[in-house]
């Protein structure tokens, strides 16, 4: 099931009491650099740090008083896992998250912080749904899904609303693209508003299963994904793949080594901290320059939870 | 000579249409670690990435055109010197710098970046002094100090004007202290709008000569700073020692440790970048808690000007 624009507008109502308005920001020196003048949408100031929070919110309080006393639960070892804890506590309700073994420590840790239950399964897809299932079984949560839950995909078009709401209309947005639900959720909201507007997807070349997807007008699901990006690193969703075609998204494949060298950019110019699943936005307008040359630019910055012991440009 | 409140209200709008009003951010869980409810003033977002901006800008603007016709000179290998090179620009005149042998490289090329003249001298305080007057000899240019010249203090005075005509009254105002000139143009501005407020200054231990000037009751200038805050080695102005004493400012002293803890809590809650220089007023705030507990506070962090390929908490 899609949403549609009307559901965006009232995810964004949902929402408002618990997500924060985050910061439009905009640099002259890359504005210099990139040729075009950027306005970024700064997600990384959302809680949980990025904006999975918004979907998340909106799912858990989307539910009937009836189905939120049974609780919501998902799988994911990264930030939906954490944003959904946190929605869950918005509410008093409880939040299962499915967590495979060896997963990260410190991002198992704040899905447990958020006060979320957490079940650790093998590390296979198999385990995975298999113990997803056996929760919603036996405690009737509702499933909330990173990506492919209709509210899930309105609350993430929240983030363009305010931001379009901020500049007023602009030539091209662009967000980076995993499974697809910040990008499906923006291409509603933004050509909702400004249906001029060209759609934008970042992805990395080493998870590029949605630039494949679109040249091979069907989707592909058996990628290996191979990239620094391990926010974009999820199998884009089959909703996803349709809500890209209907709203004509470009995708642009951008390389590590232009994330990394994106992100750095951000940091020193911008004075902000981004994770590189955020860079690639910037990567993406700095390596086709030609599609927003002399143009006003919305670029989605996703988050801001990276690992400071390990910055990538000190490999 | 010092300046007052009324000259911090001219510097504001004399910087205006240069300076950039930069954010001030909130974080929860900062708040919830330090016991107190924390306004922070982001001079990071500055121009030049440093509140030094404004100081320089009040000086150059508040020179004749006779004056300005002849330029303007410092000596500074950090941010006074980008600063001034950026503000002469804003004018179009001509700006001389000072840089000792063996400054860092990336700074040297940011203050030529901006259109200064370099003068490099040997590495100590004779030269520095001597190349600086035979410039203001030779060109009739002014000499603008970074921490002692009144235009200069009142136009870091305008970080805190900013900061509280937005959150209002506030119990505490806290800034880190190098020469003065930031903590002296706060104490007067905060002091002028609000007589009840206390000021703080966050000072290194490994350069506490305002600490030591304020426990002695006079000023203290031989003490070789041993710090990881590379903007606040400088030696305490006299001027700016007249103004804690005016003002009533306590000194509150951090180790290194602490500043880098604090560092890295700024960028892992706030998603935010900034200098060690910086991060002692956090570090303050969570070392000397009995003087915030329970407080409205208003910290100001200086900059963002951070060497990325050696993140401190990475030794």
């Amino acid at each position: 099931m899609k949403p549609s624009y009307a559901d965006v507008e009232t995810a964004a109502r949902r929402i408002a009491s618990h997500a924060h308005v985050t910061p439009v920001l905009r640099s002259h020196s890359l504005d210099a650099l990139a040729g075009c003048a950027i306005a970024f949408k700064c997600e990384n100031f959302q809680r949980v740090g990025a904006f999975k929070f918004r979907g998340a919110c909106n799912a858990v309080w989307a539910l009937s008083d009836d189905a939120a006393r049974r609780g919501v639960a998902t799988h994911s070892s990264g930030n939906h896992g954490a944003a959904l804890a946190l929605a869950a506590q918005t509410r008093g309700i409880a939040a299962h998250v499915v967590v495979p073994e060896g997963a990260v420590a410190a991002k198992v840790a704040a899905i447990r912080n958020y006060g979320a239950t957490l079940r650790v399964c093998a590390p296979t897809l198999a385990a995975r749904d298999e113990a997803a299932a056996r929760i919603t079984r036996e405690s009737g949560a509702t499933l909330v899904h990173p990506f492919t839950d209709p509210n899930v995909i309105a609350g993430q078009g929240t983030v363009a609303l305010e931001l379009l709401r901020e500049t007023g209309e602009l030539d091209a947005l662009i967000a980076p693209i995993g499974g697809g639900g910040l990008i499906g959720g923006s291409a509603i909201t933004a050509k909702g508003i400004f249906p001029e507007i060209h759609i934008f997807a970042a992805e990395p070349e080493g998870a590029a299963d949605a630039f494949e997807s679109m040249r091979r007008g069907e989707r592909v699901t058996d990628i290996v994904p191979n990239t620094i990006c391990d926010g974009l690193r999820a199998t884009f969703g089959q909703v996803n793949f349709e809500l890209l075609r209907e709203y004509d998204v470009q995708v642009l494949p951008v390389s590590d080594a232009e994330t990394i060298a994106a992100m750095r950019l951000i940091f020193e110019r911008m004075k902000i901290v981004v994770e590189p699943s955020s860079a690639v936005v910037l990567a993406a307008i700095l390596r086709h320059r030609d599609h927003f040359a002399g143009r006003r630019v919305g670029a989605i910055l996703s988050g801001g939870n990276v690992d400071l012991d390990a910055m990538p440009w000190r490999s």
